[in-house]
């Protein structure tokens, strides 16, 4: 089996295996379109391994397999998304053109997003946003995977927020992290591939440290940075979930079909506008200073620059053979 | 000595004490009310500790004994201010109710501040926001403190952030946290009391280990939560500095009068309304359950709540008589 594919290639097999499942060619491609792009950049825990559960949860019916998200302007500055159960980048797809319009015209948007299932990294969205010359923020919950600071529960989601810095001719600066102490599918990808984890990463079922990633999967992850990384992974929860009118990851736990897909629940994007923010034209001069010393720093890398040199220099992924016999058996 | 002092006779004291330095009653009242409902809170790095410093930069001139901050509207949901060198409290009593009437109107409002000289702990701008039913998120950067993961050169500020969330007829949710790994008053106050600080805090002048306190005042601190955290760091640099129209904080190094107090500078300050973001009356349904849930657990306080029980609790305050003679005496 040839398991060295292109960037297009990747996009075909996704598109098509989805509409096995029935999903409408609008969605499929969004899908598909959000996961050969993290392929050709490198990011393997959001490539072709997640297809199996986007197509999981299209079986199960929980993803709506022909969806209409319906989009309603609020205010001047606040767009508000019905998500009709599908997959999150329909939604970007769709929408995201009008935040950035919005945000140009008054400085600050919001796209407030309900009933979407998001499996995939959060930078497609911020990065599109800042490549039309915004600031974008993004953040999303899950469901329970994290203990809280000092707790030995799991209670937060991986929650994951991504800032993306627009600059002139130039690739955005771009971040995207869960506020877990890893992100959930390089637990996964260790389980695999039965490697052992770093100390602090993660509890078993009992709320004892373990390197076993089999044993933190079946337990929690802790967050990030102890009790300052426990909280963003709170100011998540509340933005993602109640501020937009959902659910917090426990409460998304009680109503979610267990198909080895992603939960339905909400999304919080915000863009700003540096030209109206600022009132500046040459805001970023300042900026371009920091990030130019920054970046010259021994030990420093510019968030988003190994993506986009990956980017640069991939030209066929070599995927998991295993992965790929699992994704050609799929009905 | 009588080193017992109400809130009250601290509000005084600090008013007074500015007032010798020429500082306008306004202003003076102002940074009063900072710092003692600072000490109100027990928030002992953020109150009279802080007041040589506020009284060393109206000495110097650095910043203005009688500011005229000034605020544009720039559209519906942006609010430009220059600080005309004023203390940054003096600017948020002037305007933040004006924050408050356009995100009531909008749904999402921006306070984009210029030219002021912050000081202080950042939960009182974001804590009067969600009083007034708002989330409430505040940052600023500040001098070279901190080196960026992977390097071993102070660079970042400790770049605090403040996140408010609403609660009908309860105490907010806020939270207020450097992004270093410990907020640098509790690095002097260390120093001043001669003890050492956990690992993993600092490194000294030539970016070794270190747990002196006092060689990590000429060293650097890290970033809290490795790479993660010094994202963070990284974002608050960007957004209190060029989205707001200035500089980042090596390049506010490179203006600043070593004065012994703050540089001056950048600081957002944005507010949401979940009536109009989520479109439900009923948004603090889920997030209620949440806070309920997560403060259940052992071992985990819900932010803002120790403040708040010093709060009720605290009737008069011990302060430093080392401190207060320091006081006493500045002229």
């Amino acid at each position: 089996m040839d398991n060295s594919l292109s960037v297009e290639e990747i996009f075909n097999l996704v598109r098509d295996t989805l509409k096995k499942a029935g999903s409408s060619n609008n969605q499929s491609e969004a899908v598909a379109e959000t996961i050969s792009i993290a392929e050709r950049d490198g990011s393997v825990s959001h490539g072709l391994f997640r297809l199996p559960g986007y197509f999981a949860s299209l079986k199960s019916g929980k993803v709506n397999a022909n969806p209409k998200p319906k989009l309603t302007q609020t205010t001047k500055a606040v767009l508000k998304c019905d998500g009709d159960r599908s997959y999150a980048p329909l939604v970007h797809k769709m929408f995201l053109n009008k935040l950035v319009e919005i945000t140009k015209d008054i400085g600050v948007g919001i796209l407030s997003i309900n009933r979407v299932a998001h499996f995939a990294s959060l930078w497609p969205e911020t990065e599109v946003l800042a490549e039309n010359g915004l600031v974008g923020i993004a953040c999303t919950s899950y469901l329970p995977t994290v203990a809280p600071f000092g707790s030995h529960e799991k209670f937060y989601g991986t929650n994951p927020i991504s800032f993306a810095w627009p600059r002139k001719n130039k690739f955005p600066l771009v971040f995207d992290m869960a506020t877990s102490s890893l992100a959930l599918g390089d637990v996964q990808i260790a389980a695999r591939d039965s490697y052992d984890l770093p100390k602090g990463i993660g509890l078993d079922k009992d709320g004892n440290d373990t390197t076993d990633p089999k044993k933190v999967l079946e337990g929690m992850l802790l967050p990030f940075g102890g009790y300052k990384g426990s909280n963003f992974a709170m100011m998540i929860e509340l933005l993602a979930g109640p501020l937009v009118g959902e659910t917090t990851s426990f409460m998304t736990q009680e109503n979610n079909l267990n198909d080895g897909g992603p939960p339905l629940g909400g999304q919080f994007i915000m863009a700003l506008d540096p030209d109206v923010i600022s009132g500046l034209n040459d805001w970023d001069k300042n900026a371009e200073t920091f990030i130019e010393k920054l970046s010259n720093f021994d030990g420093v890398i510019i968030p988003g620059k190994r993506r986009h040199n990956n980017r640069k220099r991939i030209k066929k992924v070599d995927v998991n053979p295993n992965l790929l016999d699992n994704i050609y058996s799929l009905t």
